[in-house]
């Protein structure tokens, strides 16, 4: 593989013209829009509508006329395709945290009994999914919230009569790895529980088949492959066949029925929209909704097929020139297996990753000695991968990650 | 009392300055920032800077280089002085709703046992305060949480050695009534209860002294005369005498100790950065940041006196004209008894809303048969009350409120 043979990929790519339609720096190659998504040109245009027409001008009278009121089940109804879900069942608000605990709580409050008390979850799902079944069995007590953490390789034979819930991530934060959703629900409904999905790593990265596999609940976020922003707001989908057979405990005003009656007695809404809470961040949330509009018309098959030859293409090249023998793959081998990202294990990951990102190349760090590079589709190239890794043999082959000024950075990202 | 005289007013008021610093659409009269507040021109600035420098060219990394990582403290020690908190006790996050539901949660967790359960608030708070209280109560069961509302001038009586918590707004989102927080929070107190007061009217509006209250908990908005914008995060204030005996149960990431190594338990941040739950919206709570900056160095005192200057000229204008024969005043005669609003009930009140709007003052109904004005001391001037009352008077003078047009339109706000 030579760069001759990756312009020839990018001459072909039939996603390249998705990249003009980024906001991209200069001399920089971003490899971490697993953790933050780049910013879509028409996103800063929706922003500074929505500031300065909308809310500079037309003040509180928006909530009609600009349908802010309506925002997160719109922006939830562009998400649902994405995510394999029909009409009616994807909702935009708060965070994946605050959205997990009003699903677990519902859940439970649901399936749970005094011997079906189990919430299943694997030891290396992304931590606040974790914390979140944590801080409700402190809030519940164990006899109504017993939570479980297992290896992930053991999630499946965990999965018994005592779960009411099972809790996973489809794509590891850190490996990279995939789990396999549908089996996880069948067995799962086997046994009488209930599965919730946070889709963090998946939504926009890959096709997702949430009604076909017969997922009861989810969450997922807009900021890494949706492209929504910093911190912007997460996803709920429930099944039509759930939703109206739980109650979520978060009852805001924007779930309630009628919220401009101001009844001091809560009615849920019916359907997906009692999952809202508190008032939406209008701002926040229009950047999502024009960022959502890159996937009107997109085939999410395209995504997946260049996500894995981008994934295949950084690696074979790691291995072409021998970095292998440093860098050890922790996501798996298989490109089917794994999201649209790559991990390494290594002992110098932190100053690995201090070092590429002087040199123009963005990836993240992960402790304890991780570095991860994920790979956006929509506006990553091949010859991007090409220059990373070139960037990467240079950095390993004069050792330059050793120099001190890269272990003394502070890490937070 | 004349133009002439509301001119004086005008040319002698401290904070008319203020009004410049504020984008006001041409021929509006904006008396709704008590719903939603104007847009400071400053906030413009940033919403840009903060979209297409930070995110757009320095994106990941801005999670340090702009240190997006402490904005909801950044934020929350903004609006510490502003409702008289020392340092280390608030903080910007989430929704009013979600917030009251991990203090709510907090609270009963310290605080109740099988005999003091209850939770107390007034029939008229505001909704979703309500609302969450009995989410919280079908979540725990009523042997944990049992709530109680009762006639807001039966709450001071109300509070006994069963309550576990009190729940109150201090300005009532209807009537614009002040409730007395010191006495509340002294009785509350003498009978082992903790008190939770929301802020969302005050914030802003008037001095609030929480610390020297005594008061426990608060929430509060941003995005009424704090001008954070639509739907802008909320914030949370613990008393430090508390703060680390409470443990709130939306255990989201951002709350933990060290976010960033991954760890699979919680453990909570000490102090008030415990309240976070998950990644901050970034861009809608940066808007709140630069808004912010208006009240360095503000008097809340100047604030609190031209805000009752304003609503006793309207009031004393609508009584000039004989208006309030139609007009009913809900709120308190006395201006020091009630928040920077006036709250008139008519049987026609959604239609004269209507008109009102046709005329370019901007007012707000809210049900059954109300019309609510609110006054923003920063960007409303007395000239501004004197033309509000002029349309007004001229609206009911010729009956032009039942036009039927004016009936026939959807109220949401």
């Amino acid at each position: 593989m030579n760069v001759t043979d990756v312009e020839v990929l990018d001459s072909n790519d039939p996603l390249a013209k998705y990249r003009d339609e980024f906001h991209l720096p200069e001399n920089t190659i971003y490899l971490d829009g697993n953790s933050l998504g780049a910013l879509p040109k028409r996103v800063k245009q929706r922003v500074k509508e929505v500031t300065e027409q909308q809310w500079g001008n037309d003040l509180i009278s928006s909530w009609n006329q600009h349908n802010w009121v309506n925002l997160p089940q719109q922006v939830g109804e562009k998400i649902a395709p994405i995510i394999g879900a029909s009409e009616g069942q994807v909702i935009c608000c708060d965070s994946i945290s605050v959205n997990l605990f009003k699903l677990l709580s519902a859940a439970l409050s649901f399936n749970g009994t005094n011997s079906r008390n189990k919430v299943i979850s694997s030891h290396d799902n992304f931590p606040t999914d974790l914390y979140i079944a944590q801080g409700l069995q402190g809030l519940l007590g164990e006899q109504r919230c017993q939570f479980v953490d297992v290896q992930e390789d053991n999630l499946l034979r965990s999965i018994d009569d005592s779960t009411a819930v099972v809790m996973v991530t489809e794509v590891n934060f850190r490996s990279g790895k995939r789990l396999d959703i549908k089996s996880l629900t069948e067995r799962a409904h086997q046994h009488g529980a209930l599965i919730i999905v946070d889709l963090a790593h998946s939504a926009g990265a890959m096709p997702v088949h949430l009604d076909n596999w017969n997922v009861d609940m989810a969450v997922g976020c807009t900021y890494k492959y949706l492209n929504g922003g910093p911190g912007a707001p997460a996803f709920v989908y429930v099944n039509n066949a759930l939703q109206n057979k739980l109650q979520q405990p978060i009852t805001g005003w924007f779930g309630h029925q009628n919220p401009f009656a101001f009844n001091p007695q809560y009615q849920p809404k019916s359907g997906i929209k009692q999952f809202l809470a508190g008032t939406p961040s209008i701002i926040s949330m229009s950047a999502i909704d024009a960022a959502l509009e890159l996937f009107d018309d997109l085939d999410l098959q395209t995504v997946r097929k260049k996500s894995v030859t981008l994934t295949t293409l950084f690696d074979d090249l790691i291995n072409q020139y021998g970095l292998n023998d440093q860098l050890q793959r922790l996501s798996p081998a298989s490109a089917e297996e794994r999201g649209s990202q790559l991990s390494y294990s290594f002992a110098y990951a932190y100053e690995l990753c201090q070092a590429l990102i002087d040199r123009g190349v963005i990836a993240d760090y992960r402790a304890p000695h991780f570095i991860r590079f994920g790979f956006a589709p929509l506006y990553n190239s091949y010859k991007d991968v090409w220059s990373a890794v070139e960037q990467i043999r240079n950095v390993m082959q004069t050792d330059a990650y050793k120099e001190s000024r890269y272990a003394e950075r502070l890490a937070v990202t």
